[in-house]
């Protein structure tokens, strides 16, 4: 079955979706405005995106030293996507947009994301820059930036990272100093000269849009000369490739902002990957102001206040995780769905019982295997569970927005406190779904002959970009699960009772339940013990192993508690193949998957010191 | 440090090498003729192999129709090691040989299969395929074939899988029929012509050599037509690429082996893999025999007797998987030094405590932070411990071979059961480890200008070829541990209470002996449990967690085995750096590695029948 199928279940019948239309902003839409954007994208993913994911992967982006070339079906896709309102969707309808709830966003995503991680990679981060032009910006910035890129005619990107700071963005290096005396009078928000390096930009440079409007974090340089040190001096400025007017018109003068090359990658290699230098006097642009002495430096604009750039940069990182690991989460279901249709057509061995013996029994198809149903069930555990945590994620996006005010506090923590693990989960557990649907395949699956090898070379980017694995243990177990004296733990804490109260109403799920609930409580003895005494260092030499457990801990309840809803189906004769399916994956995680938080909680509860104490020597 | 200090202590202070010399087969070598070798190896794998690594995968092989073009550093590395005589290291002096012990050869290997393991891929094909034939040929075909290859003028492969039989050799359908009334005569041996495709082949085709020695397996073709079903009716052929006379010269005729194209792979790119037609009419040789009409058929020389070419090839197994898992190790190796040296020098960040609070202080090396370490650790203990593993049954194959005939006995018994680990198990963990190298470098890792992503593309072939997973699994559950009634898992059971015995003697190892008892009565009850009623079925369905529990509890044994080594050396006032790394690595396996072995073994003990209850519909 497709995943079409798995996440009409998941937003209907355990989300609930249509109960979102009573709201005022989603007042328009009914169940049948939501399937039908769920169509549209289907068809658009499976026409313009998923026969040139190989293309994108074997046509790499190449650099000529002045353009980037792109292979046609980039422009292609990313056009049919934009020119079906896609980009907007989430956006008021004054800005052009469809006022989806973000789940239905999410949703519509994931058929982009499965069909070509990397095609999409251009559009995913658009979205994500108007975004949050919309929400921190000025009128005229949200006119003359953000609209453009809504409507398809702009593109954008988010420049964080420098060659020597990565994960650490209060070492960035990059200056900006106001342009003259009325840099404060512009329509376009206070203008600056900014200069620097920006490293792994994603879609930094190419021919796909009329403009690339560029959000780079910077700190501005004082009187002094000096900069603020730290997070605290780093500040958010629109750096457009191509100089607008108040009204988004380009004024046909280029900005300086040159790409110096691309990275070569691993994987999503349909996705350029490029190193941009600001305001280095390759492109230099109207007068120059002295800058250093050696060239005018780009042309920026500052978003919000100064000091507040990782704040308004970091104000969208919740959703921008949530679609990383819904795209980790649908390459595992791209691998998922390529496996499943070779297991149940190759042929290959036969049973291991007595009736196996005749060699001159016609091949059996290997699905038929017992190792390769665990592949197979493990992939769909792995998958499907993540696909859900995505989904249940993107709800409390709606909830925090438009819900009931007293129920969207819990929720905006609960939010906060998922986000680690909707990033780093998926991004984990799909990767190793990715690799046993390789596996199913044999040698064919290590062949470029078949797309799984691919999947699981894209997939491999999600542990590390948008904060890698270990930043982000270290945000739960040092932060997230601490926030308001642990209350976003407790919230969960209610939910998974909440679950674990109805599914004991069925005596098929009472096992799980008792799982569960004693999983969560040596969670929560875990995450007491790692603060006691309360230092931090000590709190997180484990933090990863902490993570990988809690991550355990959440699939396994939103799988028990989709379980719960499967089950009330069965009892109404739903499909029964398809209901069986969901609960015998279930029965996967709980009786293969929930038992290995023991052993990531050990070395936590016992406050183990073998990383601290191992002497960089000694290796 | 570098690997070799490792590979040297776990040669001389673990396994105590040099006692071999004592032995008749060995006695002209000594512990310097010993480091002489490792030496010289290291140097050409250092010169010849490791500088080309990168080029030999962007330089990927290439057929234009005839010709397979190789780039010319693989020919001039892999001439370096046959002008070394590395080809017959471990042969008998009468073959040009050193008659070195077997550990000592895979000693050697180790330094080509860290440099580039896919330059390497042709070397360990014509000495596997050499020694086959060495032990099963007749003195003519060892003269004609297996010499030639191994002083340097042929190469090897072995041609098992077809398209339509990967794993399930029994389907092969490759035949051979007797070339003339005269084929008994042959001084090559018994002539047959032989048809058929065969997949995955390995350094199918290349012009590195005069010739190729491929050795077939294929069915004789009774006079009724037909075949015996099965693995029984399975022989084992040469099949000289170029025709020899019985002196090993060139007659200068084509056999009618022909290349029909390369598989494009994932990884391991350096190393060509071909789909070979046998006897299609390609290449037409001698005068046809009539077979099928359709051409005179491959000439082909049997090896040893019909119906016995599986039993002949798969006694080559053991070793080939020992190299296999030896390669896998080795990989992780190259990542973890890679790894280890970025770790070293990269700078971001700054420690979590309150001295890391300070904005302006300058960025620390990340091998400060805690999650690093435990990145390096894991990979530490992974590849330590299965370069242990390796070696270990490296040592158990020279027992077989050269060792008191009672003890011999119960090497060969406990090679037998460790083989199926000693394959699997590295193949599965040091490609976690190139993937935690990948982790340490962030974005770098990812791209193609750091070698990591290239060791973890190479090592996913592992988990596949020399018979995938799941086969192993298989073999390990449903046979190794039940041979002569479950004495070789008694023989390891002796082995591990020897070392806990050992171990008990020193204070500071004593929590880890009663972990590893707990931890292998686990395993035997688990085997026991899984074994209840005798059904074959019922038994294997968990075979894979059987498996890596079961990897799991062999490494913490071998680690445990050297730790209480380290120990002594430790009082005998050793290099103490070196030492306490051994301990620490050893201590994060017991910590954090060997409490997963619980979770494996849950559905095992529980006989958990969710993958054999799975129906295909609910997929």
């Amino acid at each position: 079955m497709t995943m079409r199928r798995t996440l009409d279940f998941l937003l209907n019948d355990w989300l609930d979706v249509s109960t979102l239309t009573t709201r005022p902003r989603f007042a328009d839409h009914s169940a049948e405005t939501f399937t039908a954007v769920l169509d549209v994208s289907e068809r658009i993913a499976r026409e313009k995106f998923a026969p040139y994911n190989r293309l994108v992967d074997t046509e790499e982006p190449s650099f000529d030293g002045t353009r980037v070339m792109l292979p046609q079906a980039t422009l292609d896709a990313t056009r049919a996507y934009a020119e079906a309102g896609l980009r907007s969707a989430g956006h008021d309808y004054a800005l052009g947009g469809m006022q989806l709830p973000y789940v239905m966003e999410v949703a519509l995503r994931s058929f982009f994301l499965q069909a070509s991680i990397a095609i999409d990679g251009y559009t995913m981060l658009t979205a994500a820059g108007a975004s949050l032009i919309v929400a921190h910006g000025t009128k005229h910035q949200i006119d003359a930036f953000a609209r453009p890129e809504l409507d398809g005619r702009f593109m954008g990107t988010m420049c964080l990272s420098e060659p020597q700071a990565g994960s650490s963005l209060s070492d960035i290096e990059t200056q900006a100093v106001p342009d003259g005396d009325d840099f404060a009078a512009d329509d376009l928000g206070p203008r600056y000269r900014l200069k620097g390096s920006k490293m792994w930009i994603s879609a930094g440079e190419h021919d796909l849009a009329q403009n690339i409007i560029h959000l780079v974090l910077a700190k501005i340089r004082g009187l002094d000369g000096k900069v603020v040190p730290g997070a605290k001096g780093i500040s958010l400025f629109i750096v457009p490739k191509m100089l607008v007017d108040a009204n988004g018109h380009l004024t046909g003068e280029r900005n300086d902002a040159a790409i110096v090359g691309l990275n070569h990658k691993l994987g999503y290699r349909g996705t350029v990957n490029t190193l941009l230098n600001f305001g280095e006097g390759k492109f230099p642009v109207r007068a120059p102001s002295g800058f250093d002495g050696r060239g005018a430096g780009a042309i920026a604009y500052l978003i919000g206040k100064p000091g507040e750039g990782l704040q308004r940069m970091f104000h969208m990182m919740n959703e921008a995780r949530i679609q990383v690991g819904l795209g980790a989460t649908m390459l595992g279901c791209a691998g998922y769905e390529a496996s499943l249709d070779y297991a149940q057509t190759r042929l290959q061995g036969r049973p291991s019982g007595p009736e196996g013996k005749d060699p001159t029994a016609p091949q059996r198809p290997i699905i038929e295997h017992a190792d390769v149903r665990r592949m197979l069930l493990a992939q769909k555990a792995y998958c499907e569970g993540a696909l859900a945590l995505s989904l249940y994620c993107a709800r409390l996006v709606d909830e925090k927005a438009t819900g009931d005010p007293v129920l969207a506090a819990d929720a905006a923590l609960l939010l906060e406190l998922l986000t680690p693990i909707a990033k780093s989960w998926p991004s984990e557990w799909c990767l190793e779904a990715n690799s046993l649907a390789i596996q199913i395949h044999g040698g064919y699956g290590y062949t470029r002959d078949f797309p799984v090898e691919q999947y699981w070379r894209d997939n491999r980017l999600n542990m590390i970009h948008e904060g890698a694995h270990g930043i982000h243990s270290q945000d739960l177990l040092g932060r997230k699960v601490r926030m308001e004296e642990g209350r976003a733990l407790a919230i969960l804490g209610g939910r998974i009772a909440e679950t674990v109260r109805l599914a004991r109403q069925h005596d098929v799920l009472i096992r799980d339940t008792d799982a569960l609930t004693t999983a969560f409580a040596t969670l929560q003895s875990a995450t007491a013990t790692a603060w006691e005494g309360g230092d931090r260092e000590v709190a997180l030499r484990n933090s990863v192993p902490y993570m990988q457990a809690f991550g355990h801990v959440v699939i396994a309840w939103l799988w028990l508690d989709v379980a719960r809803v499967t089950v009330e189906r069965l009892g109404q004769s739903g499909d029964i193949a398809f209901l069986r399916g969901k609960l015998h994956a279930k029965r996967y995680f709980f009786r293969y998957e929930l038992p290995r938080v023991d052993a990531w909680l050990k070395p936590v509860c016992e406050r183990d010191d073998t990383f601290s104490d191992m002497d960089t020597a000694w290796f």
